[in-house]
């Protein structure tokens, strides 16, 4: 079969591979039919991830059909449509019966990084009746892509960990992918303010279609002086960090009401500064995370009925040979005004 | 000033009366600009509700403008537009502190019931600080009229106490004026499927139009089959009954999944019979409770923000003068396809 | 090996068996070392539970060492000392994935009633690894016995389920086992008051030494009268059924404040008046559940550190062999002034 | 009447100061029977708590007797003991509807702060209603003392905000007044283990007897690696500052597990480093805030019932007029081995 392999760091290939096989009883094939690309991909082509060495098939996100199941398979056989998850599920473990799945100690982020990932013709899926979810008939399969990660990173990691409630002024600082998913996925809470903070016009723009109730350019003035002046100096109710500098991390901080909540969905890699000699008395909770995808039947079921439309986010597609264009046009997002590309292979 | 009055069962009497006035440091007098009719006003009519006396001016709803206030009033001040809360809350008894101001120990639903109410030209808000709300610029006062009471009603004793969240199969029997209210409310949590249970046509297809996204009519066959036909023979995570008779409260325990939430908006005047014997190991929760309006500065700011539109429940207006007439129409409501009447008095 | 076998109502054998196998990957057997007799196999003797057919092995509860495990089983080896949980998780279904064992699709309760049970030499554990806990070195076996059915069931669907908060005044009807273990499980939350209330009065004195600061004959007065009088007019916080008769149920929903909570523990043969006319507008919660033994690892830490001691609840001890001899004792508890026993195979 | 005023940084005197009296209907005149003096007088004095005045009378914790009300207090009256609360709440303002009287619009902390406090025969308690508590009979007025900000900030701002659950693992930084009171406030929720990290080897040693089950002394070694040794590797579930720098802070968040909650309890003068780039995945949450006395009520009852025992952390007793000695003993409380001291005037 077809798969994209990582080279070392700025190097990935479109190669023939030996398609994978069942090596555990609880493990299923899939054979992919729609995948994507993810930030993080673009982090491990950078040489940010060591953890993903070379020759390793890179992808963890997407729907397909699933081939072949093991002997102790049970909510899936071949035939079944899926859709995969981004965290790998034991289901046995003390992090999985908490629903803690992104800390599973037989699984989390494996796909794509330490086993084979889904950016190929075939994957194979550890743990799948825990892993993968059945796609119900008449569901938009573009719409599911999105729910292998980036949906349920903006709604577990954004907004159900910054209690987005009805009534709230919400402010979503970064309008990239992760941050769009988080304003589809706020809106399932009818918060009554969804402030919008980049420095993309164009990102702003879009922003404004997804949901957003008013945006503020960074690039025009400082963005927290904004954020008060659109609030009547009071500040929000939750602030959301999706981009992942000390930067924007620190306009969430400074533009918190009392009570306040902060919730970090942005992949650091360095410390931040805490304001803690103004923040220690103002009642305030900071959340991070990696997703556990906990809430992906719910939203399957959101989508199924409607009440969200994922499908707004794919602004591009390939079919699957034409991987390395998809990458280049990722790569450049903001030029190409990209958020997410899809890659099919129906 | 002119007022409704109660004159003992089956008679209200549209009368001359003395002009309410400041008793104590902490009320308010409120000229009323819009009023509505409830069902418990009904219910007083036909003397279900003993606490109100010969002479009570009736009315727990509205809004209107301050004419003057207390001396220890500090929220408020003459020329103030506001919301008046059915319920009154003294902010410093134990239930007042835990947000139960429905069981406010010197307050709760006292509006024409121990003291007179609104259908008037002029009522005295005891509590003024903690039982009125500022209506901000530009809200609609007709949407702000279903804050009083009906509003947060299905939203604090059906939402809230039954758990919607996004992605839930919710049924309310009831297409009356609290199951419409409740049906809107219900929506600020994307619930994926929402089914509305009656027994008349005219309402079931009224529902539909406010988000219902399936109807059953009790009439057509048996509402409890056709609730788990339409589930798949699953049943629904939230069952809210919004009638108030035992056989209303049978359909919302027999339709329950494990998991399940009943919640009780109906007001009820017999026991009834609890399945326990099916039910004890079903893992299920049955809620019921009197509104405490503690949801009324949320609701505020989603009115304003056009997550909730109230004013489609408006189906009736009359000047406040007329308010017989209008009791007439509200009393006969599925003939007249009524759900709340406006009574403007600007 | 031998095991105690139903026989029909009123029928139970000790006999030899068959040693259970393995018979799917992820399977387990167990030989138990320490058992004990639950009131539901009383229920199963006297033909309550028509789903427990002839020659079934009884029981659901005990702690054992592992003998053999399926090829899938990756928590457990053979050598492991474990406690069985009297729930089957498979891990995998839509209620285990929300901790929802009770209603595990492929499990639930089947042990003793669907498949054979721990009132054996040995048992087979289906999913073992989502239905057995390891056992920390040092930790008294007698007590993780009461973890794998009777202290979960007290504390998830009476005390959690009741939600029990420091300072609460909280009323258990009921001062059998169960009522007796969710006077322990109560304790971790640190209620200021816990009322014991039952007809005899020599396990009224039990419950004072296990933890009860009130009790309250039912035999020397109107029970309901006597909270009332003990809470100075008042009522209670949370009020939980550990019987399940209508009276018993009735009792509680009497005692309830505004605001209060009532969970019902109690396994129930027929429906109960429920007394809707009076609670509407309580705004009390009333909560049902069979066990889902999701609280046992915290369970195991707080048996671990000392801070609950379940070992208390056992009365009488009899060597496995002796089986008929403590169903007789068991049989006849209130008689006997046994709470639980202990059967042991070491 | 003698009161302690401030005369600017490093200076207090005992002084002859007119009583004071009723300002607003809202108010209360009280008596001061128990007095005591908080690590935030010590910051006053020493100059870093700038809206602290010449002349202010310090103090805000405290139990007596109501001398007088305005004519607008409803829940007490001239002869009733009370507890009063460090926060001063209006009962009215948005924060305080939320429960949140640290926030209190025209109010907060105030006493000995903005308005003379209770270091002094008499106070004037605003907005008495909600700010004062009915101390029941037979109540230890010591013990109550404890009440007024030291316990509830360790039970609001450490336990509740640090979700401490039965059966977890909990780390509390810093020996001192309010880390002794955060681990006292611990114990009503039954943590299997709570680790009490501190420099000083008395105060360790206290801590045992106050129910610490390890303790680690950071001048013994370092002190995050200590606190991974006794967790087997693993980490708390629950870190709480209570110091206020960032070396303290810094071992919090390097000891919390996947899934932990670090609350932050100290007063910060300077920002601290937050380890985002590892904390981002590891699913955490970070609490501040200043008390809000919203838990009086439940510990006041905890203390009635013996759950709780804050009169231990008294170690000194003056009468109120010997105050100066007592800050002496308090500003050295490690050398004289003091938690808190109880000035009397009874």
């Amino acid at each position: 079969m077809k798969a994209l392999v990582f080279r070392g760091p700025g190097a990935i290939e479109w190669v023939e591979k030996e398609r994978p096989s069942i090596q555990r009883a609880t493990d299923a094939i899939v054979r992919i039919t729609k995948t994507t690309i993810c930030g993080t991909d673009l982090h491990i082509l950078r040489g940010d991830v060591p953890t993903v060495t070379d020759g390793r098939t890179l992808g963890h996100e997407g729907v397909g059909i699933v081939e072949e199941v093991g002997s102790d398979v049970r909510n899936f056989k071949a035939g079944d449509r899926v859709l995969i998850s981004c965290i790998t599920s034991c289901g046995r473990c003390t992090y999985c019966k908490r629903a803690m799945y992104a800390h599973c100690e037989d699984g989390g982020w494996i796909l794509g990084n330490l086993i084979d990932g889904t950016q190929a013709e075939y994957v194979r899926i550890p743990y799948a009746d825990t892993s993968l979810y059945p796609i119900p008939e008449g569901c938009d399969e573009e719409a599911l892509v999105m729910l292998s990660d980036i949906l349920p990173t903006g709604l577990e990691i954004g907004v159900i960990n910054g209690e987005v409630h009805p009534g709230d002024v919400v402010a979503i600082v970064g309008a990239g992918p992760v941050g769009m998913a988080t304003l589809l996925a706020a809106q399932l809470y009818s918060p009554a303010e969804i402030i919008m903070i980049d420095l993309d016009a164009n990102r702003l723009e879009m922003a404004k279609k997804f949901g957003a109730t008013k945006t503020v350019n960074g690039a025009e003035g400082n963005a927290v002086e904004q954020v008060m002046d659109l609030t009547g100096g009071k500040g929000v109710d939750v602030a959301i960090e999706a981009v992942g500098f000390p930067a924007t991390f620190d306009i969430c901080q400074q533009i918190l009401k009392p009570g306040g909540r902060l919730a970090n969905v942005g992949v650091h890699g360095k410390p931040v500064e805490l304001r803690l000699e103004q923040l220690w008395l103002r009642n305030v909770k900071i959340t991070t995370g990696l997703v556990s995808t906990s809430t992906t039947p719910m939203l399957i079921k959101t989508v199924q009925s409607g009440k969200i439309n994922p499908q707004q986010l794919v602004t591009h597609r390939f079919p699957l040979d034409q991987i390395l264009q998809a990458y280049e046009v990722f790569r450049h997002a903001a030029r190409e005004k990209a958020l997410k590309v899809i890659l099919y292979n129906d």
